[in-house]
């Protein structure tokens, strides 16, 4: 199931050293007041959907674990260490023997996951839990979003193929490499991203540019060579001087003249710009009058959610969509605000949790070694809610279980005729991995059917209902009791 | 001065198929139409400022070089495109002996740069120079939008230092690697990423987070850590519990226990929480009644150029900023729409403009091979305008020059007392190197003395003055000469 292949080890590297300076200094500094083997429990969680969906999608997990494996200080990193003089000799020599040595749990890519529970959990070494940080953010932040936008997408396009075509906008190499991936695992049916497929096993498509047809004295000369290299994919770019005077009727004079007599069908024409609902619409006459109705027209003009389902209610007639820029960057909210907090400490074989206090109250954190259980309906297979618990509990499947609200505790609902399915899974113990990643496609199948088993009113592309994220009594009322010590220590 | 050294080749990939797939489909149908080696001219170029800016700061020139120097087809690239059953043999053949040929100019990075001129200008072997399309633009966008937005930042920080702290939320590794570099590019100061430093040679910074401190007992004794491992590099984290009672309170006391005996000054305190403008006010005071008003207040909150001009015409009390995803991902604007467009082809010997028509009227294209040169004052050595020349001509400096805007045609000016410096410089000729890169800070330097000679109504964030950038009477005629052509085929 594990699809590291040569074209992972190709394009392997390490980033080590691809941490924010802090966790450096911090991780020295440990060690220097001997606290670096102090066992330390982080959680990785996000506080808000991005464009005020319903769920995000996540990913990531994968390349987490490559990261994870692939730790190591070779000797250019420890001379550039020691060339910074602020690191102790003791320190130098931890990272000269360094050995990763973490528990992680995760939840599984494809996994609709919500604001304030964990996606990934670090048990661990103070020194190293705290170390790996920058990395755990930066890579589960980045495909999450992109994840996310590209499911939005691929929503607001009902069914209709949506190809990930950024890759020329992508904020860096890996922006679009690991875009590309992740836009699979939100419902993509393919990429542009050649180096994607190799790396991933996923489909990549892409036709020609506009320059292809400037390149030829005529726009059917362009075609005409297009037909002749592939006539059994032939999609044609039909908009490079005008859709209805030239892009179309010269595309069905090649059809008719080059793959009609050989018995093949177009694949279909792209329109880049203009007025896609008027274009469209027309251009599927034409196409029918000419005896090419199962020829696809395929769009692909700056693109997101909110143009994908305006077309569509206004009747455009569109078959499969290139959507670029605005999924690359998920451009209309390009920032994923995962963070990683602190939550409980050993001290003396005793787990103490710790909690994160702000004024503002929505940057709380929910203090201690957790667990999420994920509530389905045993007569519907849809998630009820998802249940943040201490570690140390179980869900007892077989009585009526009470969630509530946690902020509003007078929000109640009785739960029965339920399972619980706990959705973080080890991914290291003790730094070995113990997880096999499924290939990208099968995280997409997963994802799909994942996805479906949220309620409609969950899955609205804007207001959708809030779904449940409640946390266990126990959880809650330590919680309770956190706050309230650290409010008597701060009153007036 | 180039700054190619061990941790460059240690991240050294082969990104040769990071391309559009169509750039390989388009490349092979060439070699089947037999036209791959008729020399085509391309131009990248934007078309627009991000964030209603005066101009962007030119960056990613030399990662452009080290992709195009490294341009190689593996063994595995080609069996993959076999494997796709779409690929002349003859194609793979190409694939197989492949040579890069091309030459291509750039802007050099750090310089101001404006809507519709050429950025990259490439000429070569059509099957050559489309292919490097997807990279050119990739790379260019990526950190051109990056070191544009750090300039806009780092301009509303009035000459106080900014920080790039983005890693954590970039969109992929080399979002946060090359992001810093461009950044650095832009006028930060400094950047948290610390491989950054390895590859650039630019300061990677940092301290504590917030973990830091909560897993020791107190925050007393967190910062009393901290002032024993880094007397010399004493910046203390205080918004953890409570800034005003509790983290100034036990960043002075730790101040004067710890390094006043020593006679060591403290370097700082970072608030990373709350309102900026009261608790920088309060923090000062108390730190300047504690003797130590050399500390500084650096700040490090969700900021972006509105923010901190705001904060800063408040009256709070800063002396430098910590810029995180705002930065990293450029998010008001996260995408930079540069374009790659076929601009001439030579056909028996002579360069044939071409021009890419479109109904919006600001997507279309300046054909032909071109310069750029910009006037500065002999005077004041300010900067009046670009001019886009056809690549035949040159500036008399020692006439009058008028220009005129070549939309409005009437508005005119004479230019008298000054000098052209051609901005386009050749990186790479008949396929080889001919640049050498300086370092990052000398292009930062550079940058600053460059953006320093365009007007202060230029540079102003917001309603900027719109510098001219003009064509030259004998471009502008042969545009409109193309366009009539055109116009008169499609006319009802």
């Amino acid at each position: 199931m594990n699809n590291f292949n040569s074209f992972n080890l190709k394009n392997e590297r390490n980033l080590t050293m691809l941490v924010d300076f802090y966790e450096l200094t911090m991780a020295n500094g440990y060690l220097d007041s001997n606290v670096g083997d102090k066992i330390a429990y982080f959680d990785m969680f996000f506080r808000r959907v991005p464009d005020g969906g319903g769920y995000c999608v996540m990913a990531g997990v994968q390349q987490l674990i490559e990261y994870l494996s692939s730790l190591k200080f070779t000797e250019d990193d420890i001379k550039y260490l020691e060339r910074k003089n602020l690191f102790s000799s003791k320190f130098i020599q931890y990272l000269k023997d360094f050995k990763f040595e973490c528990d992680v749990w995760a939840v599984p890519e494809g996994n609709p996951v919500f604001p304030n529970e964990p996606l990934v959990m670090v048990k661990g070494p103070v020194i190293q839990a705290q170390f790996i940080e920058t990395m755990v953010l930066l890579t589960v932040n980045h495909q999450t979003l992109i994840a996310t936008k590209a499911n939005r997408i691929c929503k607001a396009a009902n069914g209709r193929p949506v190809m990930e075509f950024g890759s020329r906008r992508a904020q860096g190499y890996d922006g679009a490499i690991y875009g590309a991936r992740a836009a699979m695992i939100g419902g993509c049916s393919a990429t542009a991203c050649t180096i994607a497929e190799q790396m991933f096993d996923v489909p990549a498509v892409g036709t020609m540019a506009h320059s292809w047809i400037q390149l030829f004295d005529t726009e059917y000369d362009s075609f005409k060579a297009w037909a002749e290299s592939y006539p059994n994919n032939c999609t044609l770019l039909v908009d490079t001087y005008n859709v209805l005077k030239s892009g179309i009727p010269n595309a069905i004079k090649v059809f008719d003249e080059f793959l009609k007599p050989r018995g093949i069908r177009p694949k279909g024409v792209r329109i880049d710009s203009g007025d896609i609902t008027y274009l469209t619409k027309k251009v599927r006459v034409m196409l029918d009058d000419a005896g090419y109705e199962d020829c696809s027209i395929v769009i692909s003009n700056s693109l997101d959610e909110h143009i994908i389902s305006q077309v569509l209610s206004n009747g455009a007639k569109i078959n499969a969509f290139g959507v670029g820029e605005r999924l690359i960057t998920a451009k209309s909210e390009p920032v994923f605000g995962g963070v990683y907090k602190l939550v409980a400490v050993e001290k003396d074989g005793e787990i103490i949790p710790k909690i994160k206090i702000s004024e503002n109250e929505e940057k709380i954190t929910n203090p201690a070694f957790k667990k999420i259980y994920r509530l389905f309906d045993k007569t519907t297979d849809k998630a009820i809610a998802d249940i943040i618990t201490l570690r140390t509990e179980t869900i007892d499947e077989s009585k009526p279980l009470e969630i509530f609200n946690p902020i509003h505790t007078w929000k109640k609902k009785k739960v029965t005729n339920f399972y619980a399915k706990e959705l973080l899974v080890p991914i290291f113990e003790k730094g070995k991995v113990v997880y096999d990643s499924p290939s990208v496609s099968e995280i997409q199948q997963f994802s799909k059917e994942e996805v479906d088993k949220l309620w409609e009113e969950v899955l609205r592309l804007k207001n959708p209902h809030t779904y449940y994220i409640d946390l266990s009594k126990d959880l809650w009322n330590l919680k309770q009791s956190l706050l309230n010590k650290y409010s008597a220590m701060y009153e007036n």
